[in-house]
């Protein structure tokens, strides 16, 4: 695979394109290539160029765009994922494993047991970190579409705007009346949610059945919480027909 | 769930038990427990007692039995799964999720790629290790079986144990003739080989396509090697209809 370069806003009309600042530094100080070197282009949209380092000046660093190629073809499914944001690294091994997986869009939970504040979250610039993750990720792995991270929002805030079917990943002791991952609706999109450390209280799975979505168990045993993202999105793919 | 404690060798005959010195640190100084308070104790081998604390002497700590339990239930297939040793915390994270994920057994490998070699692995300390998460992992998840690590063995001497069917994960674009899970013959008993950062090499997948193993890619984005063996023990269950 060749070197991978995000250019949000990248279009084949133009033939030159100048890289972003954290892309340039990537290109020039991490991989160290220079002009002439055949790299590869994408917009984070699903669009994807085979092109050649041009300019490698402190002031900027190009492009040629070359030819369009045909990008990595994204799951049959989109994934919506809801995650309890998890403390430190493990939110960041999450994300990077939630964007490998396919996930279309990330949205950080706070839910009853999330042991990271709104506070810490804002102060700290964590959405923009993820969201830095999600490109490097999608680097890696060849995907040409970057999930957008959005700002966390409460379990409830989240299960109102989600789309149908939701489904909620719960823990097999707490699967009074659980359904498992055959009963899932066939879709073209699915909402996925998964909790934090402590699991779900009582109170918020009532909620979001309520609100209609779909408590889903996974095998007998207890999933550790920075697991369970990637498990689930492999589960649920592999029980659609898409891995 | 209750505070779980593994010993080998429990059996229910025996009333009175003595925890091993790991297991009895465990329960005294990280849980602090005392004397009545319900535990369960299970031997590695599936099955599961409810007990109690019975002595926390400096000497000795003890469970006292009270009745067998019902163990959580064990996948319907038996995957061992054979993985390229990773560096450093990467091994424990992999070893720590294939226990959650149903492995009764562990393999590490030593590949062409593999970035550890056997002398560190040995004189590190590494297998105990590995195995002392495993215990670890069984523990928090539930299950009462332990699946035992093996000695690293080159990827050749393991392809040789292993039973049928043989399973080699490939990366999407080392895909040439491979197949999907889809194409997996149904068996209560399964090898799943798992490789380095680097891949397999080519000579290896030659190697184990001549020796019967069945190679099989997953999705079409590059899986990191640190969250494959999580992805792919999943895949196979779920496909399996296990999960």
């Amino acid at each position: 695979m060749l070197p991978r370069f995000f250019v949000p806003g990248a279009h084949a009309a133009e033939h030159v394109i100048e890289l972003p600042d954290d892309e340039a530094a990537h290109l020039t100080r991490v991989l160290r290539l220079s002009t002439g070197d055949a790299i590869r282009v994408f917009d984070g949209r699903g669009r994807e160029w085979h092109a050649a380092v041009g300019e490698t000046s402190k002031q900027r660093v190009t492009a040629r765009i070359e030819h369009e190629v045909a990008p990595l073809a994204e799951p049959g499914i989109a994934i919506t994922l809801g995650l309890s944001v998890l403390k430190g690294d493990k939110m960041e091994v999450v994300v990077r494993d939630a964007v490998m997986l396919g996930a279309v869009a990330i949205q950080p939970l706070i839910t009853e047991r999330t042991e990271v504040s709104a506070g810490v979250i804002e102060r700290g610039g964590r959405v923009a970190r993820w969201q830095r993750i999600a490109v490097s990720s999608a680097k890696q792995c060849g995907r040409a579409v970057v999930p957008t991270v959005s700002n966390a929002l409460r379990l409830e805030e989240a299960i109102a705007a989600a789309g149908q079917p939701t489904v909620m990943l719960a823990e097999p002791h707490a699967a009074d009346g659980a359904h498992t991952l055959r009963d899932i609706p066939r879709s073209v999109e699915l909402s996925l949610l998964v909790g934090p450390e402590g699991g779900w209280t009582a109170r918020e799975v009532q909620h979001a059945r309520a609100a209609g979505a779909m408590l889903v168990t996974l095998g007998t045993q207890v999933l550790r919480a920075d697991a369970a993202p990637a498990v689930a999105m492999t589960a649920v793919r592999v029980a659609f027909g898409d891995f």
